[in-house]
């Protein structure tokens, strides 16, 4: 399925617009996992499991895994979203970016090796950077745009013939690049007065929003200035307030309430 | 030893500005590695013994390991270059960037699992997103700025009050992200106009510049524009003309020819 049909059809069935981010970080696992060799898997797979059926998507972030090297661990996760929770599609946040002979590489990491549904890429090499990407019509390809972290005001919002160049990048991506109708982008829930600048640019496009939970974002803010006309158009990314809710033996348990929590939280403003 | 100091001794010792890239793709590798298990380390092996004594340095491009599922593959040949060839430094071309927290994990890919001695970049996300590999003061972290590829053009030209956006980028970074003297730049061969202006910008600091070989960019006209003062401060890299110089028996004879005839005519322009 491509991923815009199922992120639709996971935003409408799960009643949901979170988006589960997998950022594995062994020494904040309870301690029941500390010892096991597979710990990352095991982990990984109870907050899936535990989570799938109140989020539009999940997000694993390929760092955490790499500085591990446990790449092999990532492959079966995702395996195992696409087999135990066909729907919920996969979004390999990874922003890489390079020239369009390596960027067809990194097009067979995400989509071939990992089996991505989508993947979050930077835009600042341009267009032909990101061309290999957005041929993969089904799979979706989510452009930084306006990141979360403060340091994204020291190129983003520098004033490109009298607007911000995320709006420029905002701007060109929705008029040039999404020709397929598969182009997402990152705005960063710390922002909201941007994120409400980027919607107004790109009519309904999906927005990826890091940056409530553990960042501070503010979830009515990002609903408010977010949303597309239809009261969806948001995946709404929450890590590490989800993965370490809790971290008894009731970890699995307090990422559920957690993501409900913030499903609801999100659904009384949209 | 800190990078710095390994490539300034590297551009002495082998009289070499030239930075190998390691790109393989095992469809151009020779008949006899066809059948071969190990044909990407054996191959890559091949290379950097033949040329280790005309390189300043060698620079793996990660995303043709990772779609290949040969992380481990990589990690053995930087512990090859490390064993048999110590002092002259290795780049993993990466081009991460990430919020901070994320961040950290890429620099414990790039430098304690992957044991590189650089690592390059992607500047989009701002300073923090920059800082944890900034704060590795003995590490190169090389920053895009302007790239080889057509559409550079696209956000690095940007005109932001008076001056495009790369030399925006090549002034924050010599100026603000510079501290511990660990900076370097990517500019591309194929735009020399542009690689003069930044190093007008940018004193010393060393510049990595793909784009010459397979993309056409012009020996001369780099030196020309991009030099240092006393005739170093590049790393011009080649990648696809070295490694497939010859698809025969002979390609590691004529990886190193290729290797040294960019090398001397480099040199015949510092």
């Amino acid at each position: 399925m491509h991923f815009m049909q199922a992120l639709q059809q996971a935003w409408t069935r799960n009643h949901s617009l979170v988006c589960v981010g997998l950022d594995p970080e062994p020494t904040k696992f309870p301690a029941e996992f500390h010892d096991r060799p597979d710990a990352v898997f095991e982990f990984c797979r109870a907050i899936i499991d535990a989570t799938a059926d109140l989020a539009c998507a999940f997000k694993p972030q390929i760092a955490h895994f790499a500085a591990l090297r446990a790449e092999d661990t990532l492959e079966r996760l995702i395996a195992h979203i696409h087999a135990k929770h066909p729907g919920i599609p996969v979004i390999l946040d990874s922003k890489r970016g390079d020239i369009g002979s390596t960027a067809q590489h990194y097009v067979s990491e995400a989509f071939d090796r990992y089996g991505a549904d989508a993947v979050t890429i930077n835009p600042y090499m341009g267009r032909d950077s990101a061309q290999p990407f957005l041929d993969r019509a089904d799979k979706g390809v989510i452009l930084l745009c306006h990141t979360s972290n403060p340091g994204a005001a020291d190129l983003q919002d520098l004033d490109v013939g009298g607007k911000p160049l995320y709006q420029h990048v905002a701007q060109i991506i929705a008029r040039d690049w999404n020709t397929h109708g598969n182009c997402a982008l990152v705005t960063g829930a710390t922002w909201p007065e941007q994120l409400a600048e980027v919607r107004a640019l790109i009519g309904d496009m999906p927005l990826l929003v890091p940056g409530v939970g553990a960042q501070g974002g503010d979830v009515e803010a990002v609903l408010r200035h977010g949303r597309s006309a239809n009261g969806t158009g948001l995946m709404i990314n929450s890590s590490r307030a989800i993965l370490y809710a809790s971290n008894g033996e009731d970890f699995a348990q307090a990422a559920r309430t957690a993501t409900q929590a913030l499903r609801d939280t999100i659904n009384r403003y949209r």
